[in-house]
């Protein structure tokens, strides 16, 4: 199925060399005004050929709104479909692979599953699908910032570079803490890319992420727990290979006694003084951030010869050319704040 | 809402100390052999009051089936009410903490959602609901045994204590390759265990899982991806606060020539010849082992006086007495199986 | 699926001659007063064995609610768990039609679908499952009565006999219209049962139901629609082949000019000044009275002898035997009532 | 919520004055090939424009489908997105309707529900939606043929002219019998819609429709029945008033021994007989016909001055000119067919 969320819910659609991207976005309020600068200056964060980094391929990446908002830009309840035309597709990059299955990627599984695929750019597995999902969540986005909902997620670790426990601040200062910066360490990533690049490779990464401004209250206490929601939600992006709120991982080693929080006397200035939980107990929001982390793996188009089976198992080696990031980590920052809006969208709307 | 799956699904009720637990699994195939003894033994393995190192409430828990099966024990195809009846629930226990919210629970949130909340014993958000799960969980596997599926977990890491790497032999070793056991990890981690129960503490814990003999194809393509509903189950454990599969967290740091799986020529005895990602490429099931791990926080509830506020904000140290497990992971394999097993068979039923 | 609903949500289980019905009521708000009288009223009325002219089957059907309200009879918010024991099933009434399909019943079609069936009372397909869904319906009354909805069922027709046009009273004057009632009348259709039970037959009917006070607004307006929403409950009542909501199959042969409902000035007493679109305009409610005709058919289970099928289509001439109403409309109003409710409440909750 | 269907899903979008309308299938399995020019046939029995008896809008209503099919015209069994350019909107003539509610429309409701609307050609409420209902059958109907599986509605009733029971045939004998037609009768309906034209007014209408075909073993026993998905589905049509499948209406006034359908020995030719429970048992397909009837309400737009309110209900008579169809019916057929191939699709998928 290609819906996300239960009650706000993007369904999309679209293959890599198509002629176009697109979905519906489903319920989000009406008498939302749409600010399409900042709709689009999110669209263009994510967008690929910024800089030798990110991919080569240049889409502009603009979005045709075609219902739902009226003309002065407010919504109006009513489904908003969108289409993002396809115009830098070169499929011929991708020829020499239509029989091929790639390692690492969902060629194999496709034909697996439907007998037939689209080879060319990835089809339905790319991630240009994700220009969809950074729309859908620009749009609620717009929502969100009127009840004072921030979100926010970083680059925080490429490969051996990066910060170590980038939501440690957090945890111990909620209302102050931020996520880590410093010119060094983004050096150090950015070298980290590079190197992999000149290496005919590539490395994999961390983002992780803030929620601010959530009310107490969301998700439901079950199944469909506010942490369940967000790592459905984050495991969709093909290269995630895990997820963790709050203390984490870390958890796992620490004594009862120095992983909880203790309330806040008065609730004030917030429930509890400490964030180790992550902001949701028994799988409802407690008003405090929400803080997570994922692992993206390094995306598996090497430029390097690699033997690859066709449907009979015959093997070749063959050399991927296309177009593709060394690191996927590093336009994933502004694909995972938009799944966490629309995350946090359908929650609202129980 | 308290139903997991879409079309093998699970619903299901009850507070720790209400009458009773139950659940509905609606969409099981008709013509499946219940062993109860089977069912019954994966109950046993979750059972509280097994050693001093579990909580000590001692439930039968002996489900009555009240549908969906035949005289013969087979099933009908009509979904299966089941019922658990809460006999050793000590309330008294609780009393004192009716109206204050114990740090690191559910009270705070359960309270800012419903405005109301049953305090005894946690309620809704108390772990005697997972006994729902593996009833659950224990009548789908009746049906996956049936296509070759198999599926363990263990506890692999308690606190400070140990296993490396759990999944590293099946990564690199899919066809033979197992969870590892040694005598004196083992001994280490029950005695991390004891150490902290010994210091009215508590303590974290990991546990591992590696699913076999899934079909490839499994799993929707964008939303819904294998390893999304796996994470969305997995994250609905109130203790775990994390999840990765494969490779998992250690991918962020690996270049992509050492994180990819080469394809087997013919595809045999297996399509790949490792498993670093984990058995899904692109949210669908490759055929090779679906292999994770899980992050538990230690239980909040430790025998220390903690500073406890009403609904007024008003402070008071209390001591939780309670029966309470100092390790939460250390009953959790079993759940985590359950858990596993719905997923699958959700899948399988597409 | 065995689930009625979205936001809240019925979900039954239960074979006739099983040992219990039973179901999950999930969704209903918290702070609910749930006065069980009130619920075993509505149970009451449905309830079989009360005079010659409905089955004679004899259940004490009172619930057992297991879950989701607290000691005081407020709900928590957390799914009602509840199940009706059968103790009256006396299966042998059907052994002689173990293999034997009977016509018009469900027994040939669950064999196609599962390839087994519970051949005693008819299992999953029997209308003893109706006393789940009035319990799940009474719950949810005991919320919408608090918003001051009401909801009014009653049989007016029976074969022959009944009320011409029964919704025509609302129609013309919503605020103070009713369904007829006149002695003669019901005499005649009371009447019209007990000829069909003499001769060893049974006789179709028509059940009216309005309901009054549901807010505007309520209702999706492409699909999900109040009128479908309504239409796909009340279908699933099996003898039920058809609905019509308003002016319903009359409107096809009116001219426009006939069939509008013009505005109150001030939009005061009501919105409108008449009732013939029936309470949904664009699939939304107006606030206008909600009215809706069922048709039923007879039940197909006539004591008299009828060829009958094996699985391999011998056939042998068989009189079922078993408890049976000559008239499952009679029975019926008090569903409606319920599975209306349900509907309501659902709408209520987005 | 803008989805019909469960697994095979169509979400749509569009304002009938707005850009573009649109929709995603999502769930038709790979491998079917499209052929257009069926798919456009569909979609131009629907159109407007076509004789001075339905509006006189028009749309060139050629769909543009960006995704899903490969260049072969083959499905990938991923999501079909598709839209309509809106090109022939006069949004002119709905100026002086801006802030006025139409007696019969939906202005009132969207205003109620969403407190804005699009006032231009009734926005999402407009008829112009069911384009998009027509390509995703149509779409289906590819699949469908491939199975065998036929559907045809026609409209059997305008007004005061028409066929009686026009089910009759197919009721009495299943595999020959087909739904009437008589020269005389369908030039009696077109002087009805003819009639009501030059009376500036409008009329109903009833529409019949046989589904051949379908295998035993469709639908869900106790909720989501075959009857109650299509029943929804049809419900969906703005104007529908009622449905009745098999007897129907007719079922009410009915001994049981006339209305239950004899099995064939051998279950050859067929399972039954007749066809009087029309294609369904237990909310379970028998492989018999399905047939049913619609009941349409007259379209509210008359050209004549009527009443009508603003927002503050302050009344003033105002003729509504806008292109409109005398008989909505008149259109429908094609509309009926398509969203009954969405729903036997959807079941199919199960």
């Amino acid at each position: 199925m290609n819906t996300l969320g239960r009650l706000l819910r993007l369904t999309t659609f679209g293959e890599s060399h198509g002629p176009a991207m697109g979905g519906i976005l489903d319920g989000l309020p009406s008498g939302i005004r749409i600010d399409m600068a900042d709709v689009q200056h999110m669209i263009d964060r994510r967008r690929t050929g910024r800089s030798t980094l990110t991919s080569q391929r240049r889409e502009t990446d603009i979005p045709e709104i075609l219902s739902g908002v009226n003309a002065d830009g407010i919504t109006l309840g009513t489904p908003i479909g969108f289409i993002f035309r396809n115009t830098d597709a070169r499929s011929s990059d991708y020829c020499e692979l239509e029989h091929r299955y790639r390692p690492g990627h969902a060629d194999y599984t496709y034909d697996m599953k439907y007998g037939l695929r689209d080879p060319r750019g990835g089809g339905r597995a790319s991630a240009r699908e994700t220009v969809n999902w950074v729309m859908g969540g620009a749009l609620t986005m717009q929502w969100l910032r009127t009840l004072g909902i921030t979100i926010e997620a970083r680059l925080t670790a490429v490969g051996k570079a990066g910060y170590p426990s980038p939501l440690a601040a957090i945890m111990s200062d909620p209302l102050h803490g931020a996520l880590p910066f410093d010119e060094a360490t983004e050096q150090a990533m950015l070298g980290e890319v590079e190197r992999a690049r000149r290496d005919c490779d590539s490395v994999g990464g961390r983002v992780s992420c803030v929620m601010r401004g959530l009310p107490a209250g969301l998700g439901d206490p079950v199944f469909g727990k506010l942490q369940a929601r967000l790592a459905e939600a984050m495991m969709s992006l093909n290269a995630v290979k895990g997820f963790e709120y709050g203390m984490g991982a870390a958890a796992a080693e620490a004594r009862g006694s120095e992983a909880i929080d203790l309330f806040a006397p008065g609730f004030s200035p917030a429930p509890m003084r400490t964030d180790r939980h992550g902001g949701a107990l028994g799988g409802i929001s407690t008003g405090m951030p929400v803080c997570f982390n994922l692992w993206f793996k390094p995306t598996p188009t090497i430029s390097r010869p690699l033997p690859m089976p066709d449907r009979e198992g015959e093997m070749l080696e063959v050399t991927a050319h296309g177009r593709h990031d060394p690191c996927v980590a590093m336009r994933a920052p502004v694909i995972v704040e938009a799944l966490a809006a629309l995350v946090a969208g359908d929650l609202l709307r129980f």
